[in-house]
C-alpha cells in the first residue's frame, strides 16, 4: 500500500512514524506547499511540491492530508478526493456535515474513498460515544480532555503583546471526573469540568500583570474557565514543556432493568498528540485503500468502517486471537 | 424490528429489558425448552415452546439466543441460523473459529445473518483490543476482569460437598493495574493479576476447613490464585450478594516515534452483567437485521460490523452530534 503525506508539520511527522511501523505500507513521498528542497524529511523519504500531485495518481494508493481544519482541509480534502483515496483529521465539529458532503461529492465523482475527521477526537472518542449510546440508549455522555497541550489556546496566548512563547494545558477537574465516574450524572458547567494552566515566557520589560489579565479575560478561550498563569524563562519552557502530551476520557453512564447502573470509560493517556493522531490516520488509511479496492466510493467516517478493515490481520487471525 | 428471545434465564431477562428500551424493537415472544405455561415472563410477552420456532419464520426478524456456551449454543446457533437471523454470546474462546464456521455455513445456506460471540468479553473488550492493536501495532494488551461475580466459579464451589450456596468474586490486583496503567509493560502471572474472593453458605454441621481446602486447591478454578474463603449465613448471602455485578479493563500500551508512550484503557463498571450483555445483544441484533436487509448473509462478529449499523440514528444525525 503506497502512502503519500501532504503537509509536514507535527502531524505529518507523526504519520511518517506510523507508516514505518506498518509493514504493509510504503511512504512514496512528502508533499509540501513550500520549496521541496527546503524541507528535510526525517526518514529520508522523497519530497515533492504539492503541484506534483496531479501527475502521481498512479503512484499513491492513499493520500494522508495533514493540514489545519480552519482553512487547509475544507479546500484540500475535496480537491484531492477528486484524484486519490484521501483521509484527514478535520476537527471543526460544527462544520463536519458540510465537509462530509463536499468530500462525498468529489470522491464519488472520482470513484475514490475520502475518510474525514479521523484521529482521537473526533475519532476514537467519537466511536466510544456511539458504541456506548447504542448499547445503553438514554444514558449520558461526558468528554474530558487532558491533561494536555491545547495548541489553539497556546497560539491565542502567543498573539498577546509582550508574549514571547506560551504553552497551555487543559486539565480535567478531579472532583468532576470522580462525580461522573461514580454514576451520579452531574450537570457540569464549563468551569466545573476543566481548568486551564498557562506557562508564559514574557518579553523583557513586558507588563506581566497586563498579560495575565489579557489571558484570563479572553472570551471563548479563557473567560469561562479557572485559569492560572505562570511566567517562566525560555530555558524552562524548553526543558519542561517541549512535548505535546494529551488525552482524556469519554465516560458514559446508563441504566438497565430496575435501576442497575453501568459506567463505561474510554481513557487515553498520550505522550504525543500528533504521533497518536498520525497512527490513527495510518490505520484508517488502510481501510480507505481496502474499501476502494472493494469498489466503494464516497465519504466515510470512523462510524462507517468495520473494525476489521483497519487491522493488518485476516478475519481468521483476529477471531482466533482477539475475540 | 421483531425480536424473539430463546432461553429465559438471567441473560434472556436482560435482553427483555433491553428490547423495551429500544423504540424500534418489538418483543414477539420468549421461547423455552420448558413447558411455556410454567414460565412467567416479566413484561407479559407471549411464551412459546422452542418447537414452535420453525413455524414462525415470518414473525421474527432476529432471534436472540440466550443459551450456555458449553452445550447449548454450539448446537442451537447453527440450527436456528438456518431459519432466522440470529445472535449469540458464545464465549468459549478456544472454540470460536469452529463455532463461526458452523454458523457461517448454516446462515449462508439460509440467506441469513448469524452474529456470534457478542457481549462485553467477547464483544466490547474484543473491539477495544482490535482498535488499539491496529492503531499502535507492536504494543501490549492486558485484560483485567472484575470486581465481579464469576458464575462458573460460583457453580464450581456449589458442587463441593457440604456447600449450600456460594458466590465468587474475581478481583483485579490493584498493584498490577497500577503497573500496567503506568506503561511499565510488566510480565504478570495469573496469580499477580487477579485474586478470588469466595463467600460460602455451608450446610449445618459441614466441615468448613475441608470446604476451604477443596476450594483453594481446585485445579484450573482456584489453585493458581490467591483465594480467600469467607463463610456467611443464608441471610447474609441474600442481603449482600444477590446482584451480578461485573466489569473490568482492557489496557493497551504502545509506543510511537522516539519512545513516546501511549496508554489506552477501556473500563466497564457494571451493576448487572446479564443486563449489560443483553443490551449489547439487542444493539447488534439491529445490525443483523439491517445487514440481512442489505442482502448479506453468513456469520459475523463485532469486528465485521460498522458502528453505524448498531445505532438507531441515521448517519447524518450521528455525524452531526457524536463525531
Amino acid at each position: 500500500m503506497k502512502v503519500g503525506i501532504l503537509g509536514y508539520g507535527n502531524l505529518g511527522r507523526g504519520v511518517e512514524y506510523a507508516v514505518e511501523k506498518n509493514d504493509d505500507m510504503e511512504l512514496v513521498g512528502v508533499f509540501t506547499r513550500r520549496d521541496p528542497g527546503s524541507v528535510s524529511v526525517r526518514s529520508g523519504a522523497k519530497t515533492y511540491h504539492v503541484d506534483d500531485l496531479p501527475n502521481m495518481k498512479d503512484d499513491i494508493d492513499v493520500l494522508i492530508i495533514c493540514g489545519g481544519s480552519a482553512t487547509d482541509l475544507p479546500e484540500m480534502t475535496p480537491k484531492y478526493a477528486g484524484m486519490f483515496n484521501v483521509i484527514d483529521s478535520f476537527d471543526t465539529h460544527a462544520r463536519i456535515p458540510e465537509h462530509f458532503s463536499n468530500v462525498d461529492e468529489a470522491a464519488k465523482k472520482a470513484g475514490k474513498i475520502g475518510i474525514i475527521s479521523c484521529g482521537w477526537d473526533p475519532g476514537m472518542f467519537s466511536l466510544n460515544r456511539l458504541y456506548s449510546m447504542s448499547v445503553l440508549p438514554g444514558g449520558k455522555d461526558y468528554t474530558f480532555w487532558g491533561k494536555g497541550v491545547s495548541q489553539g489556546h497556546s497560539d491565542a496566548i502567543r498573539r498577546i503583546e509582550g508574549v514571547k512563547d506560551a504553552r497551555q494545558y487543559t486539565v480535567p477537574v478531579p472532583a468532576a471526573l470522580d462525580a461522573v465516574r461514580s454514576g451520579q450524572n452531574p450537570e457540569l458547567t464549563t468551569r466545573q469540568k476543566h481548568t486551564r494552566e498557562c506557562f508564559v515566557v514574557a518579553e523583557d520589560g513586558a507588563d506581566q500583570e497586563a498579560i495575565r489579565q489579557a489571558i484570563v479575560t479572553m472570551p471563548n478561550y479563557f473567560a469561562d474557565y479557572d485559569t492560572t498563569v505562570t511566567f517562566i524563562s525560555e530555558e524552562e519552557m524548553k526543558r519542561d514543556h517541549s512535548g505535546l502530551p494529551h488525552g482524556g476520557s469519554v465516560i458514559y453512564t446508563g441504566e438497565t432493568g430496575e435501576g442497575n447502573k453501568h459506567v463505561i470509560e474510554y481513557k487515553l493517556n498520550l505522550d504525543s498528540n500528533p504521533e497518536f493522531t498520525g497512527s490513527v490516520l495510518a490505520a484508517y488509511a488502510r481501510a480507505a485503500y481496502r474499501m476502494n479496492k472493494n469498489g466503494e466510493s464516497g465519504a466515510r467516517t470512523v462510524f462507517d468502517i468495520a473494525p476489521v478493515m483497519i487491522s493488518p490481520l485476516s478475519g481468521d487471525e483476529i477471531r482466533a486471537h482477539y475475540l
